[in-house]
């Protein structure tokens, strides 16, 4: 089949490719001209035929919203937008409600692989009324992973970004619980070999998972982690876990604990920690130290 | 070789056959005498050729230390002694002492592999000296799975432990993760298919394990868990992780997460929740809930 | 001076007789009109004299939103409205604006003091400009507190509902302090007398504060709150609290492991802890607990 | 009545003076002989008559223990020996039983008061028999507040080093509560002047409290805590009480993330967030911060 796809970034241009490799006619579109096959957003609706289909890959928030604004302006009835990028769920309502205004049907779809979904496929999760999705399975099918699993259609709009969310929520958690556990056996006299420990588990064990392996081969390139400081970035799909769990009234704490660990290593200081040593000074003279000193 | 394992429970029981299997000799102890092949510790070594390594597998604590004991007494200089079961770590130095005193060697061995053992093989991680361990080490390769992981020469004497008991503090916030996760896609009414996202995740993803593999197991036999109550042993060895965690100053938020919400899921009620209560109600006059009204 | 106040619940009907007791007129409008000086907020206006100043204080979200929609009708440029309800601060910049549309002023006030507030004062935190602020003191002087403290000209419009927000955040993670406390004292034998303990707290100690002395009162009721269930409600407070420490990038994590521990007080059973039950069960053959068991 | 005390530090030197100025005769002694009314333990056993009261003022651990042992061999039967330091209440019950051998009495007290104690009086929590904690009371009744609160007779021996242990537990939690609160409005644009919300809170709010006057000490002294390092020690009783929940199976989610933060707030870099660095690195090829880099 053909497809329309909005961004060529390292994501967008390696799903092209795979896309391609599956057979189907893809034509891409990128501000970047070096990256594109076409000019404009005009230009790539014209050159499909209806009923189209058009993946939006391009970053969460102002970018999707202008591509969404300029595709709903430019496609037909019975055309298909899918947003692929790391839209947060509650815009995904939104968007099918002013596409579908103009007959324009809407998949949102979360997709996990980064750069290695090229080579071995990307995971999804996609939600959407039946009829819209069944127009965009082909190209799915030509993402996902090979063998059962690796796709799913989640449930309604919203319910595919939803999926991915709380799958990158686990992922934080899972991270979090090697790296408590890397840095509790690093911190012992006894365990001489913690590299060895980590590799020793990627079978047999409760915990081997892909994960593992990629601790594993972190630790193969750096043992103990030298080259690198202890600072860790996030998504924004951390935090909408976190908010949609207190919308809910779920308690999440080992993932709201990872997401403030990433918080804590991004700070040179700790404000919260000035004031613990402000107070434990008042009460009883504990000796504090003074930036003068460090 | 041969080996003497003292201990034929679900997982010495196991242990025996695969170790069978690999060609070794294995004459077993256990208090029952269905399950023994000999009718008591000194027969067990009588019936060894020296130098002699017996493997316990019985419980950790006072059985482990009253066979350790009665072990001392019998062995000679030059033969060794294996603790592989969940033994505390700060025991296998007390142990090894005990034992070293009479020319005897230790060496300790986390296992992991439950129910699975006998067929995938164990997960071993093991502590002690070089010579001993290489007393054992054909006994570690008839256990461990096939492949190139699964054991691990940790350290020092107490290292097999100490990263056995690790691993299952991972294991702890591993669980929790999924099992956070789990619990918002179903709080949410726009995924309709939690079972399915799950079962999706199996490839592709960045939180792919053989635990997500249980997990759908357990989602296929029951798909919303109805059939269970939220409740949520301890083995004890997530107590140890947390407790060497403050020991070595090492935060660990999601594993300590993860073992406080299993003391939460054995309480009928909360006693905590009811001086949160009360409070409330007297700053506030918030209405609480009496028992009676329950 | 005059003042108009808009809803005469439990906080609104106290506060009333406050502000009258230290001299001011105050004409009240609530929708019930057995507590009501005026037939409508119509009457209300035309009662005040220019420049006016109305205190909002009726639920937050709907209810607030159509007062003050409905006070944009009706008031003139140069008179001022307070929101002294539970807004969520992000709320209070939307209404400034549409009021500043029509030339009226907003100022945000948090209000503290609960039942204890008509004796002792209310806490009051308020946000926006000086020359609004001046307009409302008055009333300001006679609701707080006698003393020093008690009232805080917090910042620009929404700062004083983000003030009385995070006192709230921290007042969760105090209560969550004693209870913790509290729980751990009752589940030792050697203590004998936990009451006595909390009560000998209150002179002397780095911990005396204002909720030590309730928790006290609640224990001379019922000194195991044997007559409470260990559930609690959250007022909306402690989740924005949270989302804002998100938005901002601050770790919380005593706040919100309090309001995590509310959130599962109101569980009947949990559900991430069934997930953990399937797992154990899955991967040890750990018996589970049946519904049909308990 | 007559006191020995041993240990005229900074606690021990402030109680010989509140002790005095009530009227009882203290001869106190101190390795340090400028601080001390006698040469040796000894010396001050043969001053004192029988029966008689020596309150042992030392740091926990090995000098607590080598002074109780020589106590247990100066003293006679009936004589009573108190254990006034921060010892961990399970090392109370070995000293009781190490005395009782010698018919010798012994009491644990836990003492809260730090710098302001010889002004306002101690709080004390201790533990032990009637009949010995009777010979104590003239001295517990010196030191403690004037008021109706402030010591309390907690249980049986440990109970007073047990209270005082969650006391602090508690407190680390209070300070914690605060500091993110702190943090957050300081994080936020709209609230212009933090230390005027803080100072506020003194009256009216639930939340007021002697930690939260001392907050307001401390940002008088500096605004911003611009002079402080967000580094804060823990005593040992933080640990202790965690270990004491654990050990009871009793929740603790505030007061160990308050404990957790300090641990974090020691450490130059974060091992755990390295391997959250590296995995990110991994699977994304998110960018990493290197060493040179920073």
């Amino acid at each position: 089949m053909e497809l329309g796809l909005v961004g060529l970034g390292k994501m967008g241009g390696n799903m092209r490719e795979r896309i391609r490799r599956a057979g189907h006619t893809v034509i891409g579109f990128d501000r970047n001209p070096d990256l594109a096959d076409v000019h404009s957003l005009e230009e790539l609706v014209g050159r499909l035929e209806g009923p189209r289909v058009v993946w939006v890959m391009v970053p969460a928030g102002a970018a999707t919203q202008s591509t969404i604004d300029e595709l709903g302006e430019l496609l037909q009835p019975g055309d298909v937008v899918v947003d692929g990028g790391n839209s947060r769920w509650t815009d995904d309502e939104k968007h099918a409600e002013e596409l579908a205004a103009k007959g324009i049907g809407f998949v949102d779809c979360g997709v996990s692989g980064g750069v290695w979904g090229l080579k071995n496929g990307y995971a999804l999760m996609y939600g959407g009324d039946k009829e819209n999705v069944a127009k965009v399975q082909p190209i799915f099918d030509a993402l996902k992973p090979e063998g059962d699993f690796g796709s799913v259609h989640a449930g309604k709009v919203g319910a595919g970004h939803f999926a991915k969310m709380v799958h990158n929520g686990i992922e934080y958690a899972m991270m979090q619980a090697y790296a408590e556990g890397w840095e509790l056996l690093e911190a012992v006299d006894s365990v001489t070999d913690v590299r060895e420990v980590f590799r020793s588990w990627q079978e047999g064990t409760v915990i081997r998972s892909w994960l593992l392996d990629l601790a594993v081969n972190a630790l193969d390139d750096d043992e103990h982690l030298d080259k690198l400081r202890g600072f860790a970035q996030d998504s924004g799909e951390g935090r909408w876990t976190v908010e949609a769990a207190i919308d809910n009234a779920v308690p999440l704490p080992a993932i709201t604990a990872s997401l403030f660990a990433r918080f804590a290593s991004r700070q040179d200081d700790s404000p919260q920690m000035k004031m613990i040593a402000a107070l434990r000074n008042q009460f009883g003279g504990h000796a504090v130290e003074s930036k003068s000193e460090h």
